[in-house]
């Protein structure tokens, strides 16, 4: 029996960790915190079977607490102390934001040009990737849950750039998310009349903050561009390479074959290119490689931005981190 | 030539409205105003070829102005200000919201639980359908533009109510709007991870602000449930009425006949029903007639909310009360 | 263990059917039929975890099978010699076309204009509604699974029209479906360019082939018009009744005490109504219910149309023949 | 007073190009021809104030006839005999297939894997894109109007590589569609259940149809990935160049200046990106630049497929031919 807080249950990736946690006799939610929804039960907002008592950070008991999720919106000025407090009472610790993401207290500094809030917790702190990472997770005590678009270009992209693959021009990664990614705050960007039924690109080229994990967990230089889909869920990259002389197609899909025993990540055969209703729902993450001509290399990747891409991830690390099966819930 | 000034330039309606206006060469838009945006352009906020700048409500000069159009939300508390003092400069106005649709002073106070704030305004107001009050509307100073629901409550209604074709049983109106229809300001209800992919039923009964519009304009007593449909514009509204024993079918057709001139209504012959696509970029409104079985008719009928629903209906009365072709600019 | 045999494994509903059970290690399927993909994997279609062999309806092996879906579109056929074989050979089968759910002989003949194809199947049938027929479908061997609008209309008006508090009138069921209901064979009305971004009703008043089968289960007269939403999944229907006099909130609200232990009915509290969103990917239907005026009720139900409103239905029902927890695979 | 024939009216395309050219008092339809709907109007496919008779493809007269527009699917049997025998009449002819887009015979063979069926037609043909070809389309016979795709990727590229700014390496043209581009025949790839919140990459790298329009027109080497959108109208080109050393952001804008007159081709300033909503239902295509880092740049292009990507760049071709102001009917 596990004991769990959620911190944001709220949040669409805070009910999207609830959905996957109440399904789970071993484990328990010893509480759920939710800033606007104080003294109200998640039936009030969602009513379901699902039901919780929504209470406020301070009234959060980490007593008798194994493990706690932080899915809080970036910059949330409590996020630190509430992570240090945590850490304090020997309760682990997965965060949601992008706050523990970046090994290197320079490149954050340089991204988001400030100085690092907390580099003690940074130095303890493991990306939460599991199919790179999983040993390093298992011991830890502080995870950064991966950013969704990262996790769409790491995934196909690692492999190729380990067995060295790959010139070093830079990678072209085009990236089209679900408006669920942006979370439940308000914003005329994600209003239903400025986000439906159109199409746009944001932060193209080298302005997303989230490239900098994406080049922190693959060596290559990126050029990322974001766009907004007018879907709830899913993530769907196209991605360019440019392979080394006399690299063949063979020698790219053989590359995969690191991933031949992970339960989560499915290459698909010559021909086959994945789409968003293939994973949305799920905890997969599908690859698919073609063959443009000699030296280029297309790669597609989907995945559910909320599940694999955030809180399916979430419950893989804990699964690790508290001893438990690594697909437990998530099948 | 004609000049004009927009107040809420910005919101869906105020932008649909300068799409109607800046195609004819006989209208100038002496000012356009939007308090969120004062100093910038309309470019700055949708980069097409209509532009204009946008200035506060303060900077607008109705000297030479010969009509205005309040298109601000619901309770702006200078509303009543700016349409006073346009009626003292002898400007003509066209106001979008709820405020001057009732005539009578006490349906007023008993729905939005408080007086009207204008006694001496509503007094002069006419309500802003071409097809009832062409002749009024000719000379009003002051039309009160429709409500989008009411008005596919209304048309499709009261050719059966005039013709004393209906019983007293309620006569019920179930709607489905688009997300339009809710404005531009931000809510979670409009919020596109909560309205997309989605449907539900709101202020259903007899509890919405513009059912009192519906029965002042028929006589009627109606049942109303809106329901909010995620797409961005159109309105479908299924209406179900009890007719008088021996009422037959060519009765109920034949009612239509009051329409036989409209250049904007629609009716569909037997056997066909509108849909939401039939309409939507258009000023028509289509109506649909079923026959059950005896005594019970279904009525459907569908408009575009921002167009027939709103701007368009506000041009076409602009054009009555300036002395222009009616249907001038809506083609 | 129970084998399972699936007929028409690749439309919608026959691919949610085995979503459902390729989760319960007691189920194997023994088979899954696919006439235009005999020979194929299920894989090809769809590239997940799940896998299966697709066979012609002649290579379907009925030996040591349990029990059968035959999820085939409305007028296939082989519909009845399929189930007759399947019958003869002891195996039980849930049926999702519309052929067995009308007891009445002569309401079949009169709404479908030609007589029952197999009267004496019909009369062994069950009508799948685990709420009202639990205790016959344990021990049936043919059940008809219920319709997805009839489920949304029979659940909530039932409890009322036992319990005597309605009047005569008719009632209206104005039900809006996600465009899945229609199925996966192509049509010009389910094209996208047909079904997006726009909305429609379709066989209203008294003309759609799943009304009898609501007036069957409630008693009731009843006018029903179904509309398609531009939504995959979903149905949410609103329904207008008119209660005799002296009928109570407290009576209307109390006859859903026969739903108390149902495990998949949800009576939403007084001022809350359902929405999509709140059912969709669940078994659950949630039903609201509003006092208008005196004598005039609004209910609002929701489920989602191929889950509790098919396959999941069928899954239920499956669970009781085959002597199973009747929740089994379905929370 | 100009005569036109249009055949194929019920498609996407040619029912986008009768709603352009009913409100032009200058143009008269003389026939409208569709296959499936012999005999039928207009208004009995699409209830609006739009109507036509609808005939075969042999009752089409072209006596009298200046122009036709043949909106035929790809590989319509009978097209090159239609446009023969218009051109035998003195018919012009804009022709929206793919069938005369490529000059080069030999290109044609190697992309269709045939012989060009009518290589004295293509000897006359003129790609139909005004802001290139302005002049040759004046004088010309027969247009062949541009794809969708190709046009978002032509006028953006070409001004660049005429300028000589860009290297050898190819350019990646990441482009996303709505639904609607794929046309009005049924498939399943377009039914709403597979198309619909969904996202996906087909036909990418170099093997799409209009690719080589693409490099014909730009003189480029080009890599092609086409997206389905789940949006009707409306394509959205991602595209990634790389310049010479020293090229700077000014020469890239500047490059720009070829488009200053044009009438429906909008630079956007530095830091914006175009949005689908932009440009749907204009004449426009919007165009955005963004430096990636030196030598680097990524353009989005976008354009609604259905008006300048098809039939409205059509009637702009047609204006020309016919001696009208070229941007008559398009604003």
């Amino acid at each position: 029996m596990a004991r769990i807080g959620i911190y944001g249950a709220t949040g669409y990736t805070g009910f999207e960790l609830i959905k996957l946690l109440v399904r789970r006799p071993e484990i328990e939610i010893a509480f759920a915190t939710a800033r606007s929804a104080v003294g109200k039960r998640l039936s009030d907002i969602f009513p379901t079977l699902i039901d919780l008592p929504l209470v406020g950070v301070e009234q959060a008991d980490l007593h008798n607490v194994d493990l706690i999720f932080t899915c809080l919106p970036h910059n949330t000025p409590d996020l630190i102390p509430l992570v240090q407090a945590a850490m304090d009472a020997g309760v682990k610790v997965i965060d949601f934001s992008d706050t523990f993401r970046l090994e290197d207290l320079d490149t954050y500094a340089r991204w988001r040009t400030k100085d690092h809030p907390a580099p003690e917790l940074q130095s303890v702190a493991v990306y939460g990737l599991p199919e790179l990472h999983r040993e390093r997770i298992r011991k830890a005590h502080l995870v950064a849950n991966t950013g969704c678009y990262p996790l769409t270009a790491i995934l196909p992209l690692r492999p190729l750039a380990q067995a060295g693959l790959l010139t070093d021009s830079p990678v072209i990664v085009d990236s089209k998310s679900g408006v669920s990614g942006a979370g439940r705050s308000l914003s005329l960007k994600t209003h239903f009349g400025e986000a439906h039924e159109t199409f746009s690109a944001y932060t193209i080229g080298r302005t997303h903050r989230h490239l900098p994990e994406m080049e922190q967990e693959t060596g290559l230089h990126i050029i990322f561009s974001p766009h907004l889909l007018p879907v709830y869920r899913g993530i769907l990259s196209t991605i360019y390479v440019n392979t080394k002389p006399a690299v063949s197609e063979d020698d790219v899909r053989g590359a995969y074959a690191v991933y031949a025993n992970e339960p989560f990540v499915t290459l698909l055969p010559q021909g086959r290119l994945p789409e968003l209703r293939h994973v949305v729902g799920s905890m997969n993450i599908a690859i698919g490689v073609h063959r443009v001509e000699e030296g280029h290399y297309i790669l597609v990747a989907c995945v559910d931005n909320l599940i694999k891409g955030a809180s399916g991830q979430a419950v893989q690390s804990m699964n690790l981190m508290l001893g438990m099966e690594e697909t437990a819930g998530l099948r």
